[in-house]
């Protein structure tokens, strides 16, 4: 049996998370829920799995589902009750699915009392990778990808020596204005940017496959799961996503890891590892899929992309703030206050402005995360 | 310092062994050359490389050659000389490449002393597998795939659980007739059959690319070095030759191997297994690809393939009697005695005729072999 904690059992990767517990039933027991704000799902979900502790965002949404939780379960709330679910528990392992910067600090408790991370929260290797890291490799602890690239890297490096590795290559499908020229972008809506054509997921992530942006905190994730540096992580233009992405080896040999697009299984590859269990996922047929495409990815057609390889090299602070300035500016996009061309306008500027400093300790790292995101909502 | 003999040192496999060999003198050392008759070849490898034994086809070519060897070099001719190349040196791995139905007693003996065998021999496992894997696995012994499918399965498995394979699927070019119909395949030349699109082999070998025979025993042999089921193991058409072969696993994961074609990186991996050294082959840009198409195996336009897996599944003798066939009838093709569609005919008639013995000693299979052969020549 074993035990798990979920941080953002609401969202898209927590429910996912909770499908595959579903289908496994007697080998997963669930330790500890944290949700934001849909009390009526997390409810549901502690009635169905009966965690020891959940948590919800705010002491005012606590004090209204407090009355209908089972006797055997304790609540908490706020950042609090997040580290709570992350440390405080049985679990043995923790997947941290929750959004934006807030997955830190619990991310960082859960490692401290030894946890396996299941890793789903960008901001956890992009703003504070130089800590997460070492402390990870103090504890011994262990973090699994649950991203479909990483998942990916992950299972090609199986067996293999860290020396061996040549290059790794993060597919992109493109996102959804993957055709489009820069001059076709000048007007595109809201609506049109929404339309991902491979995967179904939030809003936020589909607005940053089109700015490339997504990518581009993908490469930076890379580059502290794998200690790749920067010049030996690519990106392919890959429409079908069919390659997940893959690992190229000094031999010259390349191993891939193929599958539909289905979040279920890098989800279930992180919660058995080093096993694989059946999947309720669609199989692949080569035959059926016929072709498969390929080309380079044009970093003048996605500057994100060319400025995010700049902010990972840079290191320190720049991460932090061009993710930052990324948030700021595609809440902005998607409220319609500024063009979608715009929101690389805006990253650009602020990472500009931004004086990096390295090393930085959490509390830096929150300092340059909140100043961008002011700069960001004035420009 | 890792020290190798190669079985068939003058042939294909072998001068690109001794090709990885030379890439990395400071790493490998060569303790035994066996080649047959092109004594010039040989010669020139054993000035190269000093090896402390070789053997050659017959005691002719031994007298023949015997005052030109540097003085620590001892000589050995036949089949027992065979034997003592692959048995009787330090080596600790033993490469076998030589053709044809020799290779097994040889590569028996290498097993029987508990050397790693780098199998390039079809007939090994193809004809004895039930035998072959049996003394491995009694010594402990490894068998590292070199042919390319088999290499690319072999490095999906790196790391992974027996328990958790779905399915092996073996990638195929499709040979030169890949697109011809069987109204065309009426009247082609032994020229026209020798044109492989992807890759520089035998003439052999082309044949039986073009026959889809070649892939019938990649079947068996994945059967028995990986110890699936037949009805797990697949072949996909993949004119590109780029993916060589790919494991699907239960949780609907598929890891593939890619590259570009060339024999040097397989060879190298069982030579450097589990460790991945530098290559000269040319690395693959997918990008440069652009595409990979893929397509269902069509069983009724290449019936060797078919029959290939009906063998394999009667198993005993058919598969010796399969592979016997064939090489009777690929020769007299090569002769220009029949046609190219007399080739499956042929194989087909002998096994229809051929009644199977179940797990076959060694005389009982060599028996088999022979009454075949003198089959397939009269048909």
């Amino acid at each position: 049996m074993k035990k798990i904690s979920v941080l953002g059992s609401t969202g898209s990767i927590g429910t996912q998370t909770l499908d595959v517990v579903r289908k496994h039933r007697e080998r997963f027991q669930i330790e500890g829920l944290a949700a934001g704000g849909n009390t009526e799902l997390l409810l549901a979900q502690v009635h169905e799995f009966a965690p020891s502790k959940v948590s919800v965002a705010s002491r005012d949404l606590a004090e209204r589902i407090k009355h209908e939780l089972p006797s055997g379960t304790q609540l908490y709330y706020g950042s609090e009750g997040l580290v709570e679910i992350a440390a405080g528990t049985e679990a043995e392992l923790v997947v941290t699915a929750v959004m934006g910067s807030m997955g830190l600090p619990s991310t960082l408790a859960a490692i401290r009392e030894g946890k396996t991370i299941g890793l789903a929260n960008k901001e956890t290797l992009v703003t504070a990778g130089h800590l997460v890291t070492a402390l990870a490799e103090e504890k011994g602890v262990k973090l699994l990808p649950i991203d479909s690239e990483h998942s990916a890297i992950f299972q090609c490096l199986n067996g293999e020596r860290h020396e061996d590795i040549e290059r790794i290559t993060l597919t992109a499908s493109g996102g959804s204005f993957r055709d489009y020229t820069r001059e076709q972008l000048v007007n595109v809506t809201v609506e049109d940017a929404l339309k991902h054509p491979n995967w179904s997921m939030g809003a936020k992530i589909t607005i940053d496959s089109a700015t490339m942006v997504n990518k581009g905190l993908e490469v930076m994730e890379a580059h502290w799961l794998y200690r790749i540096p920067y010049d030996r992580i690519s990106v392919l233009l890959h429409p079908e996503s069919i390659i997940h992405s893959f690992v190229e080896f000094r031999d010259s040999s390349i191993i891939a890891q193929l599958g539909n697009p289905d979040m279920r299984v890098p989800i279930q590859y992180a919660l058995t590892y080093p096993e694989r269990w059946e999947s309720p996922a669609t199989r692949l047929s080569l035959a059926e899929a016929g072709k498969l495409n390929f080309r380079e990815m044009d970093m003048e057609r996605f500057p994100c992309l060319r400025l995010a390889y700049e902010c990972g090299k840079m290191g320190g602070t720049a991460p932090t703030v061009f993710n930052a300035a990324n948030e700021v500016a595609v809440a902005r996009f998607l409220r319609k206050e500024i063009s979608f061309l715009q929101i690389e306008e805006i990253i650009q500027e602020v990472t500009d402005r931004h004086e990096t400093i390295a090393n930085p300790a959490l509390e830096t790292i929150e300092e340059a995360d909140q100043s961008a995101r002011e700069l960001a909502s004035r420009l």
